[in-house]
């Protein structure tokens, strides 16, 4: 198990309970998940807020800090002799709390005493995700679980986002090392697909090498032939000339620290005329974005930036019409970019995603939009330093959604409905980095990947 | 997704009512499962028993059979038109139903109100082993989650065990197409594995050829030059020359039947004598428990003459001594073989091992045994034509044990615990086929894979 010194911990957690200032802080590792029978199990992931402040990626251990009394225990239990033959010999709870620096250790079934305990105090939790820590939770404190999912403690939330949120040097370098494996997944991809391909056999190719490189996934991989489908999880097709071939996946590092990368290259050697024009609009609204991103700017403003610079081209291409500005502003060009410019990257690969979107992508002054497009931007408030984010602007034509849109006339004053008929069937163009917010602007994280329409045309043909 | 024909779905259905007679049996499918945000899905797994029984490869459906109307009754909510814009078209539940012979589409919150009309009948359901269907079993009865575990149907548990023992022609030839990817699994580890190498690279290379052949892992592999470690998920260990590589890894087919195969081979060129002394033990152990496999015989007496051919052969070595019948009825030999010989395998691994060992490998006549060694059998009773089970013997040097049994003097009048020393860092060996139980005595599964000592050792060689 690969972790920082005992001080990266120690610091963090002196933090979070300067923020919080009293009470008693329940953090919950996960557990062990099951897939087809109990003991056939998903690979282990652990909590990340767990992992942010105990450090340690095993199965089945709890945590509380009193800040109060000044205490912080780490609750598990060691393995049985009897475990000890079957699981090998695992370092003791009491080992393990001192790299993390914890000097106390108690048995897991002991949490619900000082749970009891503390009941006329405040118990302060994050909001479970995974259904046995709800049910934890729910026999813990006896409350229904309504009642665990609504009580989750909101400073709590806050504080973790306020640490979590900015990343300090030893992260960026894991942050770093998770984009440098990406960037090799990518590259084998983008050099070995070929038309007759199945979608699954790159889906092996970019596992593979994700876990040959000592670390994981940091989400289901998209490999499609049909990169308008947004999640499109699943990987039957054959890869057919013409067609064009949409990644998006990246590496967990061995510490859990995500890479999220997307590019977007032809089956055949080269992208078709229309594709190369498409292709522009997505890396210029790419580069309109990342030179917007700087501290004090919000990511709302990034992302708009990004969508007006899709529009433009866009209508030089004739799909859009009118007024630009307003277009932006009613949402048009939402048609085709249905989602948000990107999000934060850490631990997860949508950071803190498990604490709510209002926390750590807005604040109690900048609410989400309920626009079709800006709905689904996870991030909009103001860029820090440290804040590591990424950039992904796309160009999706989804007949479903040409359909309705059209049959409702809407946006009609911006939307050439007729010209938009030859791209029904185009497919999707995506392309992404991470960033890390610096001083004076932004600097891309890990090893340079072909972005360029030439270069990446250039791998595909060796 | 693959499935079989509707016929095949309407045979198994017809077969399991004419098994219970009358009541209603509920089948929950299963849901995503999230591992570090809500959002963030481990690779879905349907139930094995809603496949068996309705073939649908999806998350979020469940299903009713209520015998005495003669009604079945496919539960789940088609995506809705914004769903499709995010994850594409999927066929309609009576596009779905209709392939696997069911008329009746209902909403997924009508299952309530069926549940609550049936509540003076009974409703028949299997034993739920992931969290939040335990959950949704608890609401939908008003039970505690303790009254939902204990309140399983053994009448249907027994049902589905019958059915889903009895391998038909179409299961053999997708547990074959399982076994043949994990032989090319087997042969690329085989020939790809050199010593500095991490045994991570391993499982990459593994995971890549599962998924690149369209399936899936049947289970975490297991690869590991700490082969006494019999639950060995960890990766993280450099391969050096001298040690041996013990691989136990499967890949699940496309329609989820699963491959399970072990083979050690050396990590340098050629095993060490005292290695090729103990494979060929192991090896005899293989022999004679495969030559014992046909109908009419239990399993457990088929472990016994494996385990009496390892500790002949063990004596021979010097480590065991006595009379050796004693010995393996004493259970003397489990010092070395702490395990069972083998176990049944289709659309799980295990197969049926959420629906309990007593039902699917023991009778209410055999009970298991609780001496060590015995009690990890998961399979005791008579073996059927068309069962599908797993050969895999291995001699297993585990340090703990042994200063666990040598302090306790445990078994001295078997083990040799002196010769023993020379053993302590030895590791561990296992081999492992699939056998199909025929007319007249078991067929192997799949395309041969080298296991005798020469031959493992020519694909080393190269």
């Amino acid at each position: 198990m690969k972790m920082f010194s005992k001080e990266t911990y120690l610091e963090r957690r002196k933090k979070l309970k300067e923020k919080i200032g009293s009470g008693v802080l329940l953090f919950l590792g996960n557990e062990e998940s099951s897939s087809n029978f109990k003991d056939n199990w998903y690979p282990f992931r652990q909590d990340s807020t767990f992992l942010y402040f105990f450090g340690l990626d095993i199965p089945g251990l709890a945590a509380v800090i009193d800040i109060d009394q000044d205490v912080e225990i780490l609750f598990g239990d060691d393995l049985t002799t009897e475990q000890t033959v079957w699981h090998g010999n695992h370092p003791l709870l009491s080992e393990l709390g001192d790299a993390v620096g914890i000097k106390t250790i108690k048995a897991k079934n002991e949490i619900s005493a000082l749970v009891a305990k503390s009941a006329d105090g405040t118990i302060h939790y994050l909001p479970p995700y995974r259904p046995e820590n709800s049910q934890k939770l729910s026999d813990l404190f006896s409350w229904s679980l309504q009642k665990i999912h609504s009580g989750a403690s909101i400073d709590l939330i806050k504080a973790v986002v306020g640490l979590r949120s900015i990343k300090t040097e030893e992260e960026i370098a894991e942050i770093t090392e998770a984009v440098n494996i990406s960037v090799r997944m990518h590259k084998r991809v983008m050099k070995e697909a070929k038309p007759g391909m199945k979608e699954y056999q790159l889906l092996g190719l970019v596992t593979g090498e994700a876990l040959a490189s000592g670390g994981h996934l940091s989400f289901p991989p998209i490999i499609t032939i049909d990169g308008q489908t947004l999640h499109n999880h699943k990987y039957g097709n054959t890869l057919t000339e013409g067609k064009m071939l949409l990644g998006d996946f990246g590496a967990e590092s061995a510490m859990r620290y995500a890479g999220d990368i997307t590019r977007t290259s032809p089956v055949g050697l080269e992208f078709s005329p229309m594709q190369r024009e498409v292709y522009q609009i997505v890396l210029s609204a790419y580069k309109a974005g990342v030179s917007a991103l700087k501290p004090g700017v919000r990511f709302k403003d990034v992302h708009l930036s990004a969508c007006k610079k899709l529009a433009e081209g866009l209508k030089d291409l004739g799909l859009m019409k009118g007024n630009l500005d307003d277009a932006v502003h009613e949402g048009a060009h939402a048609l085709f970019f249905q989602c948000g410019l990107g999000h934060m990257m850490g631990l997860d690969v949508h950071d803190m995603e498990d604490l709510g979107e209002e926390y750590v992508g807005y604040t109690d002054e900048l609410k989400k939009s309920d626009q079709f497009g800006l709905k689904s931007l996870r991030l909009g408030k103001e860029l820090e330093k440290g804040f590591v984010v990424t950039i992904e602007p796309g160009v999706y034509f989804i007949p479903q959604l040409i359909d309705q849109w059209q049959a409702a006339k809407l946006h009609s004053d911006f939307i050439n409905y007729d010209r938009l008929a030859d791209f029904r069937d185009f497919g999707g163009i995506r392309v992404e980095d991470a960033y890390l917010i610096t001083e004076s602007g932004s600097k891309i994280l890990g090893d340079p990947l072909e972005i360029e329409l030439s270069a990446v045309e250039g791998i595909r043909k060796g």
